[in-house]
């Protein structure tokens, strides 16, 4: 057994704000959905990735380093580096959440392997450098080596805040990031990396460490972002965010991952330095993000080309890239923003994307992975090999292992910190974000206070809070209604029963340990209409329950391998949880040229059909899918 | 004044077909839309097109070539030989129709400077096997030398079937036509290049040579295509068609404009070769393609990412690829089809994808062109700079040139090339493929024929056809009648007056010089309805009049500036020639959340606005613009 996971074990732990994080040692989650998440992720998805690396050699690169085999045996992207340290970075906070101690035996055998890299002055990487390699930062917009040791802060703040500073691990992290202060402060390199990442790092490194160059070095990067530092290419200086400085931006744009990753490094920088202008700057890109450029399922990124943003309401659902490290990275930043701000709207898409986005990536059995997540899927496609890293958009299956893996990783660092988002404190209460079952700690003004929560959510709308350990004077317990339960939510305070509106309900008293809230979520199936700016989704309806997005996929529809036939008649039922919705098909002739042609035809019965959550989606072999449903009237015959 | 048009100036001339090719001696356009194309083509875009090669050193790495200055001094990407080739071939066809001998004096002035380049033993290419340099086909995948070869082939064609086979270009082509076999023969690279072109270039450099081997080696490329002699990209294998042999695939997919050009190519082996196999392997492909991968517009390729087609019905107009060179090598590929079967719905085709695709490209002036063609301008995007290359798919208003600007000179050797597609003709007879004001004259049996055809189409639907040079004995003229002209169309010969259904209507007789046949088609705007599967089209309506598509620019639009606000009422109506349709305008109130909110509603009055030919969009300064407008019952308030 390893040591006691420290009480600073906090993910995002900013020096100002509305509300202020519980560490992972506050907060467990017991059983339902997240805890097998959870232990999905400790009993396969980490050890997957870490087999996975050592297979196609991104941790070998590390040991071809010190043998001095670079770059004859090099293998991997330029930032192939980064998904060991997110590797560690999982690892870290597993073992802080479980003490696991053949996990820390795991962890420190990587980081023997990787120290000896490291150089006299700091600098770490595997592909630059060396003889017979590029230059150090000879190649900002696309080599990412800043974007590395954002990955390699990370792992080390994680480390850090569940061992402790003394870690050998830190030491190695605090001279990477004592170098980039070195290397790219004032009066040296001018400008950023062509990934962001680098910039929450800095601000996080500098929080545990109490050092403020790291927040000054971060600050520095976000200001010069957006002035051409880093020149322009076919893609658009948009696809890094370099074409706007970030307090002037109006929305988010160009490369999802890097677009989200950038606003979480700003918002920490604004909450750091107490800055609103960049606060607000960033809020604002956010709101018409998520008003404008998000698909139903949380999932942000439109473009396959770039990996990018679409334009305002370009939102197709056959080509929704929505990559899987765009939701990591957009419960990141929302997570900082709630935070920061206490709105409860954050945490809405929080759950949103975690149960839509990160959920929908692993398979059920935590060895393969979507890289991109579609909203619809025309053809079954093929399964991946099973021996060789696939291409990352090949929108079909969930494949082992990527050519560019970014996102089995990122999935793991995001499950082992999933306690970080279930709930915060202020001084006078404990505010209840994400509804799983287990428990939740706080220190508070007054001493601690404690609740378990049971539940079955989302499968049931009811959600118990019992009081376990509490304080004298009145404190405040503040629950977030989601902004899908307009309608029906209800709480449930001894006799006292109250019909909530989205946003927060509290109750403030001098709780007793036993003392029971019940919170009542309206999860049943609901009808759900796009806005009719998106064309994409005309004439068509999509089902969620609760925060779940629903779908319709082929493998639970007898008539038909395609989804695409389906026409849905408006009926809607549910029966011990299971969703089925009328449909008829839709026959369409063969035509030679597909416009000016009015015959479809509706066929035959009515046939009701299961709709499953989508995040569950394509785990029994290849299938057509689809979220949004055309009505049936869109068939003129 | 140069010497006289040969008689075989004919861009593709097979050995067998249904139909025979006409010289472009034998057809002239005189007045009308494309007379004022080709006229534009003459007055501006060569000129602009050499311009531009000059300026931006396409033309000048063959004098670095020359004096030893490569690779240091070279510019443009690995392809840019060809895009000087192709202006050649333009300039060739433009030589051939107009006799211009000034601009025989540059084309002659081009070859001079790229002759020199050539080696010994036939290469020819900038871009490879100097010191300092990659060695000659190092890469196939992505190296273009072959893709260079064909279009230096195709110019070639141009050149000796205007002047003839001594000239000294022609014979530069051979020594390379001849180095090609050398290394790509049996027994040499068994391989192909990652853009299909060489292919054609080859049949119909071997058709105007007489030399067989030339067939044999494209034969061999269409062979190989397929059995993945290039490797595994990315983007897949798909993307170069390299995943499955030509006779074997369903449809066309991968990067557009190469699968068009690779159609093409087997299309012309086929042909040479009298195999049925390939060529109904072909018609099959392209059957799909258009049924269910092709935009209104003609245009295909639906995605940016890998410039690909999508899947089937998979056609969104706001990411519409639909890049000009798919339009061109469509145009290309379907009138190889039409020869050889003589179907119209490949003139039909090549109809739609000349007036929606490639007349859109250039600006009016002829000095910006479109690489991409989107159906769907969400925001009106800037103006691009005069000065500098763009990138290839801004996909707002057209660019003075690109970084890859493969579009403007294809454009260019199009229009030179326009009368080739007009008509053709059999042993006993004449058709006429597309309707513009010009003369046609055809030898067939018994002598020469001849006809002038009269009419302001497709402005107007009247076609009159005189004859003007006849025989004694009987002869048929056949017009075609268009797949969107099912109702209306008329013949009217003398006092007899015919109904017409689509495909083609014959007169058979022994004409007398001076016979009028006068073909009325139903030139108004009309609704055209999407096939219900394509999705990004639900619950929308195009408007086309005749050939052309129109669409809603926001210049035309008083009260808003996005055209997305449009929804129609159903009501269209047409007075001379000007085509207005009924608008409501919607009013979303803005959300924080795009999906849930039904309360769009229809703001005001009923406003008619002007419809414009798609082709004509975006001269007037940046616009948003759509082709598909929604119905207004989409609203439900």
């Amino acid at each position: 057994m390893l040591t006691e996971t420290t009480s600073a074990a906090v993910p995002v732990n900013p020096s100002r704000g509305t509300l202020r994080p519980l560490s992972l040692s506050q907060v467990s989650i017991d059983s339902g959905f997240w805890a097998d998440k959870q232990q999905l992720n400790a009993s396969a998805i980490i050890d997957h990735c870490e087999y996975w690396m050592e297979k196609v050699g991104w941790i070998g690169n590390f040991d071809a380093a010190v043998e001095g085999r670079l770059p004859a045996d090099r293998t991997g992207r330029e930032f192939s580096d980064s998904d060991v340290y997110k590797l560690l970075e999982a690892m870290a906070w597993e073992i802080g959440r479980t003490g696991d101690s053949r996990l820390d035996e795991r962890f420190r055998a990587l980081v023997a392997r990787i120290a000896p890299v490291q150089e006299e002055d700091g600098y770490l990487n595997t592909m630059f450098g060396r003889p017979g390699q590029e230059p150090r930062y000879s190649d900002l917009q696309w080599g990412h080596e800043l974007y590395c040791y954002g990955h390699l802060l990370q792992a080390a703040v994680a480390r850090g805040r569940t061992v402790g500073a003394d870690d050998e691990f830190v030491q190695l992290a605090r001279r990477a990031a004592d170098h980039v202060c070195d290397v790219f402060g004032e009066g040296g390199i001018e400008s950023v990396c062509g990934h962001p990442e680098v910039e929450m790092a800095l601000v996080e490194f500098g929080r545990f460490t109490g050092e403020t160059r790291y927040l000054n070095q971060a600050r520095l990067f976000i200001n010069r972002r957006g002035t051409g530092t880093l020149g322009d290419i076919e893609l658009g200086r948009s696809y890094f965010q370099d074409d706007t400085p970030v307090r002037d931006a109006e929305v988010l744009r160009g490369h999802a991952v890097r677009a989200v990753y950038l606003a979480a490094g700003a918002v920490d920088v604004a909450v750091e330095d107490d800055e609103s202008e960049l606060l607000d700057a960033v809020v604002n890109q956010l709101d018409r993000t998520v008003a404008r450029r998000t698909y139903i399922t949380g999932g942000m990124g439109a473009h396959h080309e770039g990996e990018s943003f679409g334009m305002d309401f370009e939102l197709p659902s056959d080509r929704a890239y929505s990559e899987t490290c765009a939701g990591v990275g957009s419960v990141m930043l929302n997570h900082r923003l709630l935070l920061a701000t206490g709105e409860e709207r954050y945490a809405d898409l929080i759950e949103r994307t975690l149960f839509n986005v990160v959920a929908t990536s692993p398979a059920a059995d935590g060895k393969a992975f979507y890289y991109t997540n579609t909203l619809h899927q025309r053809e079954p496609g093929s399964t991946p090999p099973e021996d060789e890293p696939s291409p990352r958009a090949s929108s079909s299956l969930r494949a082992p292992w990527f050519e560019v893996s970014c996102c089995p990783t990122n999935v793991a660092r995001t499950l082992a910190t999933l306690g970080a988002y279930v709930a915060s404190s202020t001084p006078d209460g404990l505010q209840v974000h994400q509804y799983a079952a287990g428990t939740i700690s706080a220190d508070i003004d007054g001493g601690t206070v404690a609740v378990r929560v049971e539940t079955e959510y989302p499968t049931d709308g009811v959600i118990r809070i019992v009081v376990t350990e509490t304080i004298d004077s009145d404190w405040e317990l503040a629950l977030r209604i989601p902004g899908w339960a307009a309608d029906g939510a209800t709480l449930q305070d001894g006799d006292d029963v109250r019909e909530l509106a989205p946003g927060s309900a509290t109750a403030r008293r001098a709780f007793a340990v036993g003392d029971e809230l019940v919170l009542t979520l309206p999860v049943t199936a609901r009808w759900t209409t796009p806005d009719p700016r998106i064309d994409a989704l005309r004439g068509q309806r999509a089902v969620e329950r609760g925060p779940v997005v629903l779908c319709a996929e082929s493998t639970d529809v007898a008539f038909t391998d395609d989804v695409d036939e389906l026409r849905i008649t408006g009926e809607l039922s549910e029966q011990g949880g299971e969703v089925t919705v009328g449909v008829h098909r839709m026959v369409a002739p063969e035509h030679t040229w597909p416009y000016g042609v009015e015959d479809a035809e509706i066929a035959g019965e009515t046939h009701s059909i299961r709709l499953i959550p989508y995040s569950s989606w394509a785990n029994r072999g290849p299938s057509t899918m689809r979220i949004w449903l055309p009505l049936e009237d869109d068939v003129r015959a």
